[in-house]
């Protein structure tokens, strides 16, 4: 797998259609997989989520997820990254939230529960795409 | 949650647009997710890949996997399924993988590697929905 993302999928990064499916390991060892909301920062995947689901229980520092990224335009190409989760932040004010809702919504709403909203930023460790 | 898919989301499982993105758990402990075609008969979900790629090394019978289903008509509504594989059987003479193209394609085509394709069935073990 090459280090950096192809060019041409470094737009599908910022497609505001784009969603990810984050896969994660429990401690169980099962796998578990959910469509997130995500952003493409200075290289690093953000994804956020509430203390108390099944996420936030998993991804721990240094937990290792994959996520898989299709273009809205062509079912059949897709990007796939793996990498380690590089740090777990509250997000007291909502803001990451925030930045989320305006990307994919276009606007920002009350984030009500900011008070359980976590950041976890992703450290891309390979890619691999399709298509 | 439920051990039965809610039947509003039966006939997610049918629709054509709707890939499968499925979750296994590598020999080193990582998750790794890509979509899929998939089908679902008699309460198990069916899934193909070729000998020698990712998925045919984790994809043991007993491993347990993880499958989100996004509903093609609204990104916020999605089926999350966890399983474990059944049973792991050589597809010789492509049969599985045209009922695959048969679905999603609306016609079938020459299915060239034939003698290395693989059928995976998963039982399912628990849903959870969304939206």
């Amino acid at each position: 797998m090459p280090a950096e993302i192809p060019a041409a999928f470094q737009k599908l990064l910022s497609d505001n259609r784009a969603f990810a499916h984050l896969a994660t390991v429990k401690k169980d060892g099962s796998p578990q997989v959910t469509p997130v909301w995500f952003d493409y920062t200075d290289g690093k995947i953000r994804v956020n989520t509430a203390k108390g689901r099944v996420k936030a229980r998993t991804m721990q520092q240094g937990a290792r997820v994959a996520l898989s990224i299709v273009d809205p335009d062509n079912a059949y190409r897709y990007l796939q990254l793996r990498g380690e989760i590089e740090n777990v932040v509250p997000d007291p004010t909502g803001a990451f939230y925030s930045t989320l809702q305006q990307r994919y919504r276009g606007h920002t709403s009350e984030v009500k529960d900011k008070d359980v909203r976590v950041v976890f930023t992703v450290r891309p460790t390979a890619f691999k795409v399709r298509g």
